[in-house]
């Protein structure tokens, strides 16, 4: 019995990723570069999307900023599309208990049921916020260029080693509410080390959404995902 | 295709009902009372449990205090386990990527594997801390007598709202961290109103476990629940 479950999980795993495949070719075809961003509850996805938007509204005056699209993943309600849809960006909706039996990730064929409602044609990069979850976002891949997690610094230092399949599928992990540091008996140098140890090498941003310190750093490695992008496409 | 996929589910969680039956029928046998603590990752969980076995190590130099044990719920590794092995209890460590797929939360099932190992008869109180997960945990029994759950201020006041169905299945909101409270841009009184709206009525209690505000409340309430476990037996 419990090796026949194991044989429909894989089988479902399977179907995802074809699906997920599909995904892909449709925003390539439409030159969009797409990020998968993940993190447990709380961890400031949708506030450092927020400051993402804002910054991008200030260089938009100057110089041609890249147009953005967002698809949020939500388990119930639709409170950060509210929030993000304030900044004039087309934001759709996933709900994960609406037909999908309250899942806690985002699967491919969420995200395609999301596409017909995205004018791929005129965004450059599109953004998708998983549901707020340390564990399964990381196995179901939806179609995304880069996979990217933000971590808290409340959350501690131990994270990547009991979440390491989380640390280990992203390509850049973001480390948030580092302006929380002075007031916590967190090590940075530890989740540091912590980090590296799970995911060698891997590439990470200390950023505060809240005062916008590393914020910089984070636009402009979106941008660059949106150039590798044109010039792939 | 839909259809049989939850059917699948419904047999599932039925089983897992059985399941927990079983071992709520061995816990109440032995008298022991069964706390399952659940929360997002990084809450402070283990924190609370450190503190809170601290305490009991105070009271126990002067009354008889409850008998402790501990079943550690992680996706990898037992850094909790070890953290809490420290204060002398029964600890036993259940991984989910082990024979059970890499679950994002613990089932009635895998706490039936971890009875034998615990000293069911020299214990009073058994907590389970599942693992950090704001979705699944809360939909499977685990042969528990009482769900509890932490959120951390940390995370924002609009997470009662975007995972209704944990904060409605716990008797007890445990607010962590509110040491914290001066540094965030958190309307405590929001959260409190957003907990009430989707379960109205709950107890909740500010604790904050690195400071130790609010833990006496705390730890009254798990001997309460001893207490009764005892008279019930």
């Amino acid at each position: 019995m419990h090796m026949q479950r194991i044989r429909v999980v894989k089988e479902a795993l399977d179907a995802n990723n074809t699906i997920a495949r599909a995904n892909r070719d449709d925003f390539d075809r439409s030159g969009v570069a797409v990020i998968n961003l993940m993190s447990a509850p709380g961890a400031g996805k949708t506030t450092l999307l927020e400051r993402t938007l804002a910054r991008l509204e200030e260089w938009g005056t100057s110089t041609p900023a890249p147009r953005v699209g967002i698809i949020e993943g939500d388990v119930q309600g639709s409170l950060d599309s509210q929030r993000l849809a304030e900044f004039h960006v087309p934001v759709v909706q996933i709900n994960t208990d609406a037909g999908f039996g309250g899942e806690c990730h985002l699967d491919a064929n969420m995200v395609r049921s999301a596409i017909p409602s995205l004018p791929l044609a005129t965004i450059d990069l599109l953004v998708i916020e998983n549901v707020g979850n340390l564990v399964c976002p990381a196995e179901f891949r939806v179609g995304e260029d880069h996979r990217v997690m933000i971590t808290s610094v409340t959350e501690g230092e131990d994270k990547p080693l009991k979440y390491p399949l989380m640390f280990r599928a992203c390509e850049l992990v973001v480390i948030n509410k580092i302006d929380l540091l002075p007031h916590l008996e967190v090590d940075l140098n530890r989740l540091l080390s912590n980090i590296d140890c799970v995911h060698p090498g891997v590439r990470c941003m200390l950023v505060s959404a809240r005062t916008g310190e590393g914020l910089d750093t984070w636009c402009e490695w979106l941008w660059s995902r949106v150039r590798q992008q044109a010039i792939l496409a």
